[in-house]
């Protein structure tokens, strides 16, 4: 059975982007790179790093948690992040709340509604040594995505070497 | 010395838009309901409840985190919230992401700029009687915000009353 590289990015509905409208060639070798094929236990009651909101096609508005050693990296701006780090993106459809906006008496309050997918990134430097150190995974519904959407993502975070490869911001 | 009632809004800057840009007559009585006078320790290390945007005059992107109290409310739809709830809204400027547009190629992506206020909601039935029970504050830069920019808070959070006031909803 062939294994599939699971390129999807984590730091953000950004990188999901970029997977939905150009894929790019994978630099990695897709064939044995692993991937994340599990949701990591209790990621909903991980600490918040930050908000965005994704406009345009994406229309996605949401929340990157991460868990304890995340946590710690982030606030003691500590690069690369250690082993174990595991950044977890909540995507939600981007929609105007009704009731917030009847008081407004205008279209101005914009909330998560239905989820779009949940994004990983799961910090391994063995493990996934072919792709920076990082494993990537999405799921929708519960379950991994499309491997054909998801090849860009390691190429995309790349460009995110700065910060090894992490997009997303720490919002103090 | 005079009390104030700082009726802020702190279940999103929905709240506080209406308290900016027409501040409603007091319900309550302003000369003796407490307010909350201290930033709640470790509220930044509580969990993300939601995510929101307001558009507009507010420009704000941020995050509503609540204590283990209000997160277990939350997750058992639990009306009215029991006392020792306590949601901390989180604002910043709405501002895109200069680096994550690099990337896209076009202004797509937007951030947590810098921070605007922080609010709070405090339930204690006793103390918070003359509001609905709910004791609300707003710091800026620490400190608390004008009583005269608050007196609209109650006010509008008494329009949430299906939900105990309390306008955000649980993302899940």
């Amino acid at each position: 059975m062939k294994h599939f590289t699971f390129f999807l990015g984590a730091a953000g509905a950004m990188v999901s982007f970029v997977a939905f409208t150009a894929p790019a060639p994978g630099h990695a070798d897709e064939g044995s790179a692993p991937f994340v094929t599990d949701i990591p236990d209790g990621y909903r009651d991980w600490q918040w790093i930050s908000s965005t909101h994704e406009a345009g096609n994406l229309n996605s508005l949401g929340a990157l948690l991460g868990n304890d050693v995340a946590m710690k990296a982030f606030r003691e701006r500590k690069l690369p992040f250690p082993n174990g780090t595991i950044l977890a993106a909540l995507h939600y459809r981007y929609v105007p709340s009704d009731e917030n906006n009847k008081i407004f008496g205008k279209v101005q309050s914009f909330v998560p509604g239905s989820p779009t997918n949940i994004q990983f990134m799961v910090k391994d430097s063995t493990k996934y040594a072919a792709t920076g150190g990082w494993g990537f995974a999405t799921f929708q519904d519960g379950k991994p995505a499309n491997p054909a959407s998801m090849k860009s993502c390691f190429p995309c975070h790349e460009k995110a070497k700065a910060t090894d490869l992490v997009f997303t911001r720490y919002t103090p």
